[in-house]
């Protein structure tokens, strides 16, 4: 008996996302077969919802609602500082912080020639012309502490090296409230090498 | 900063579908946004077409164009012999195998007392219907051989314990702890020729 073909559509789909292979996709699709109208219903107008009310701000591509975020139109901001992140997400983390003031860039990745994704792939070309239209004085480069993120963080480095402004890497270190003793290897070693004069 | 309210919907209605967390919900909600239209449509659209294309049958309980599935429907399969699954995805598994030629009965899960699913979570009460009024020789047990599938097999061996007919349960071949759905056709055809009577 052939498996039915709408099913199988439905399958194909779901294992198209992230993170989700052919096996999970099986068991997402039929619970979403058994799903009571109302809560299948909220799950696609979320989608559909996410799609229509959010996108990407077309100066720095973190979330907006408008074509410009509300961060970029935030004439109380400095724009003297470029903070540049892989992911619009990695914006709430820093500006939960409250320790940066200033414009951002989302590169919408990290290179990672393995899967194809290259310079092209990212808004590096957009990042630049910000940069040599801007009036920075600093370029501070927050991609993740990954292979990725610091092959990233290096090749940005490179494009910007004959400029004259400050380049900027989010430090790396033992994150605070754990133990020297649980710090993974790689993570210390970098601290290590950084260290600082102690005030 | 407050996260987009709209995507915080999105990613708890992701994270409520089976085997996705917080993160990965988190993950898939910005892959969706950051789609091509024709890919996120092609999602949604698989989704309302599987939702009112298929639906269960009304007597078995499996997947179906109709309100009767083309299983039920047949007129030259045997009704003398009816095969109990766990879900209707276990029925494409053994027509696969072409071992077993009657009714099915797909009981929508498994017992699993600590997820709050008992008897009326499952439709017992239709297979005990289904079995006084049918004319059945023989009812075969074909839940998956794990925990909750066993447990789910003795509670309907006991229910059946009265009757007349066959009590029969697909035992050799399939390793503890699988899913049948997932098994590769000769162990699962084998396991149903030898099929073992419920003690």
């Amino acid at each position: 008996m052939a498996r039915f073909e709408i099913l199988e559509q439905a399958i194909s789909e779901l294992a198209a996302l992230p993170g989700i292979g052919r096996r999970s996709a099986s068991r997402i699709a039929m619970h979403l077969l058994k799903a009571e109208e109302y809560r299948a219903r909220a799950l696609l107008a979320s989608i559909e919802e996410l799609r229509s009310q959010i996108r990407f701000c077309d100066i720095c591509g973190g979330l907006s609602h408008e074509s410009i975020c509300h961060i970029c139109a935030d004439a109380s901001r400095s724009h003297e500082e470029l903070c540049v992140v892989e992911e619009p997400s990695d914006i709430f983390a820093i500006e939960n912080t409250g320790e940066f003031n200033g414009d951002y860039h989302v590169l919408m990745g990290a290179l990672s020639p393995l899967d194809g994704i290259g310079p092209e792939e990212l808004t590096i070309a957009a990042l630049l012309k910000r940069v040599e239209s801007g009036n920075y004085a600093e370029i501070f480069i927050a991609t993740n502490p990954t292979l990725e993120g610091d092959a990233t963080a290096s090749y940005i480095g490179e494009l910007l090296s004959g400029k004259k402004m400050l380049l900027t890497r989010l430090m790396h270190g033992i994150p605070t409230g754990s133990a020297l003793e649980y710090a993974d290897n790689s993570t210390l070693a970098r601290s290590i090498r950084s260290r600082q004069r102690l005030e």
